[in-house]
C-alpha cells in the first residue's frame, strides 16, 4: 500500500456547471462548490474522502475560470498551481490527458485517480478499500480499471458497463460500455446481474494513459504534450490558453474506452471493479431529494429546508427556502427552490428539465441569473 | 341627487384581517390594505368609487388597532377622528350601529352607505348609478336597501338574497335572506333568476338603522347609544375601550335583516337593488387568479408577478414574487406567494385553506409572521 499511496495521484474534474441546480448552482458556484448534502461542499467531499490515500500536494483539480477562485477558497491545502482552469471546455478526454501527461513528466510511475467532483458516497471506508485495489490494479501493467456501481433501479440515465470474467487481479473484465439505454434494455441489465453503472471514476496509470491517447486522439495528445510540456514555466498560461482549445472535445468514454474495449476484453485490459458504497451521482433536484429522504426516511416525504414549516395534506414535496417561512398546503411531489433573486416551481418529475431554464438565461444574456 | 349627496356618509368597514391572503397580508397590513388589484389598495378603491357622492368629510372608516396607522397613511384626506378603532372585532352589527348613533347625533337625515373595504367593483359608473337610487330610497322613508349582485355560476362561498315583487321606488322586495347554500341548492339559486349575491354593501338612514337596532339588539344598542354620546369629547376613548367589548358579537345580518325579513316582504322595507357591476370580493388567492385572468385571458392562464419569467408546460397559475426571477415548469393551477419572509404553497382548490396558516402562526405566538 505504501508504494500506491505515493505514486496516487487523485485528478478530479470539475469542469461542469450543473446546470440542473439552478436556481442554487450559478456559473461561479457550480453544482460541486454548493453543500447539496451536509455541510461540505460536493469537491470538498470528493477531496476529503481520498486524502488519505493521498497527500494534498499530489491532488490535481481541472476546472473552469469561473470556479478557481472560489476552489482556492474551499480547498486552501491543495497547490494553486495544480488547479487548472481550462481556457475554454473540451469534455474529459483533454482534461484528464493534461494531468497525465504533466504528471508523467513528474512521476513516470503516477497512477491517476480519475474522480468526478460532484458525486456522493455514503459509505467512504468500502470506497477506499475498492480505490485502493484499483491503484495496485492500475499501477501493475497496462491496465484500466473502472469503478462500477451495482444497480439497483433500472435506471435510463446512466452508462453501463458490461463485466465478463474475474481475471487473476481480483477484477472482472470489461466486455463492453453500453450507452443509456432505454427502458426495457435497462431492466434486462439490472436482470442480467454482469451490468455496472459507469461511475465515471477511473483508475490508471500516466503512462497506460497517455499512450492510450496518442493510439486514439494523436492529435490531442501531441497538442496536450506540448502543453505539458510548459507546465511549471511562465509559458504555461500562454500557451494553454493557445491550444487547449485546439484539443478535439471528447469525452474519455468514446475517445479511449469504447475503442479500446472493441478489442475484446482479454486485450484491452480493461477491468470493472463493481462497488456497493451508496454511490449517488445526484443528477437533479430530485435525485438529491430521493438521497436525502432514503436516510431520514421522514413519513411524509417532504424534505423542507426552511426557517418554519407548515404543512397541510402535503407530500412529497422538496423545498429549499433558506430564510423563509414556509407553508405548504395539498400539494405532492412539487420541486421548489428560491434564492435571493430567483425562484423555480417544478415537479420532480420534471426537475431534468432545469437545464432548460439555464439554457434560455444564456441565450437572453441575463449573466446575473446563470 | 344634491340632497341625497349631502346627507350621504360612506361608512367602510375595515376591521377584517384577511387571512386567507397570507402571507401578503399581515395584521398591520391586512388585506383592505393591499394593492391586490391594481395600483390603488382595497380600501382606496372603496372610498375612491364613492367621493363623487360625499366630500372626504362625510366618510367614516371603522376598523381595528392595528390598522389604523396605515389607514391615515393610505387615505391623508379623510379626517382622522372619523377613522375609528374598535377596540376588540364585534362584527358588523356594533360596528355599523356605532357609526350610526354617531350620525344620527350630527345629522338626523343622514343616510348611511355601509361598504365592505375589500371588493372590487369593475364598472363605476353602473355601481355609483345604482347607489344614487338606492340613497334615494333609503332617504324615503323606513326602508333597508341592499345592492345584490347577480350570480353568474352557483357559488356555495357567499349568502343569497331572495327578491319578490318589484315595489314603486324600483327596487325589488326581499323575501328573504339564505345562507350560504350547497351546490345543488346553489345551481337551483342560479336558475331561479332571482336570487343574488349578498354583497354586504347596505344603504339606510341612521333613523332606521338606530330603530332597527333598538328593536332588535337593545342592549347593544343601549351600549352604542352612550358610547356615541361621548363622541367628540375627550371621554370618547376611554368609553368606547370600555363598553364596546359588552355589545353582542354579531353580524348585521343575523341581528337584522334576517329577523326583519321575516316579517314578510311587504312589512320588512327591505329592498334589494340587483346589480351587474363586475363585483367581486376577492376572497382567496384563487378568486384574485380569476378576476385577474378573466380580464386578460392570458393564453395559458398563468399569472406572474415577477422580475423576469420562464414557463414550460405551465398553465393556470397564480405566481407572486416580486423581485425574483421565476422559472415554472411542468405544474399546473398552483398559487405560490412569496413575500420578504415567507412562502405559501398551495393550489388554486387549497386556497381557502391558508387562513389555517394564519391560525398555525397565531397559536404557535409566531408574531413576526402574522
Amino acid at each position: 500500500m505504501k508504494k500506491a499511496k505515493h505514486n496516487f495521484y487523485p485528478v478530479i474534474l470539475a469542469g461542469g456547471r450543473g446546470t440542473r441546480f439552478w436556481p442554487l448552482s450559478r456559473k461561479r458556484r457550480a453544482k460541486q462548490l454548493l453543500a447539496l448534502d451536509g455541510t461540505q461542499t460536493m469537491i470538498q467531499q470528493t477531496v476529503h474522502r481520498v486524502q488519505t490515500l493521498a497527500p494534498p500536494s499530489q491532488f490535481w483539480i481541472i476546472t473552469n475560470g469561473d470556479c478557481c477562485g472560489e476552489i482556492y477558497k474551499q480547498l486552501p491545502r491543495l497547490p494553486k498551481k495544480q488547479v487548472i482552469a481550462e481556457p475554454i471546455g473540451r469534455n474529459t478526454a483533454p482534461a484528464i490527458g493534461l494531468a497525465a501527461f504533466i504528471l508523467l513528466r513528474k512521476d513516470p510511475d503516477a497512477v491517476l485517480g480519475l474522480f468526478p467532483s460532484d458525486q456522493v458516497i455514503r459509505d467512504r471506508d468500502a470506497f477506499r478499500k475498492v480505490l485502493k485495489q484499483g491503484i495496485e490494479i492500475a499501477a501493475s501493467g497496462e491496465n484500466i480499471v473502472v469503478l462500477g456501481i451495482k444497480p439497483n433501479r433500472p435506471e435510463t440515465g446512466y452508462g453501463y458497463i458490461e463485466s465478463g470474467d474475474f481475471a487473476a487481479n481480483g477484477a472482472q473484465r470489461v466486455r463492453c460500455f453500453a450507452e443509456k439505454p432505454n427502458a426495457e434494455k435497462a431492466a434486462e441489465f439490472l436482470l442480467a446481474g454482469n451490468f455496472f453503472w459507469n461511475s465515471g471514476m477511473f483508475l490508471w496509470s500516466a503512462r497506460t494513459l497517455t499512450n492510450a491517447l496518442r493510439e486514439h486522439l494523436p492529435q490531442t495528445a501531441t497538442i496536450l504534450e506540448k502543453i505539458a510540456a510548459t507546465y511549471g514555466t511562465n509559458k504555461f498560461a500562454g500557451i494553454l490558453r493557445k491550444l487547449y482549445p485546439k484539443c478535439e472535445n471528447i469525452s474519455i468514454d468514446y475517445a479511449v474506452l469504447e475503442p479500446r474495449s472493441a478489442k475484446g476484453a482479454q486485450a484491452s485490459n480493461i477491468y470493472c471493479l463493481p462497488t456497493d458504497f451508496g454511490w449517488n451521482d445526484l443528477g437533479s433536484w430530485t435525485a438529491l431529494h430521493e438521497h436525502h429522504t432514503s436516510k431520514t426516511t421522514p413519513t411524509d416525504g417532504n424534505l423542507i429546508a426552511s426557517d418554519g414549516i407548515f404543512t397541510l395534506h402535503a407530500e412529497g414535496n422538496y423545498i429549499h427556502a433558506p430564510k423563509k417561512f414556509v407553508a405548504v398546503i395539498g400539494v405532492k411531489d412539487l420541486v421548489i427552490v428560491q434564492t435571493e433573486d430567483a425562484l423555480l416551481i417544478t415537479t420532480r418529475a420534471r426537475s431534468q428539465d432545469v437545464g432548460k431554464v439555464v439554457k434560455h438565461l444564456d441565450e437572453k444574456k441575463l449573466r446575473k441569473l446563470v
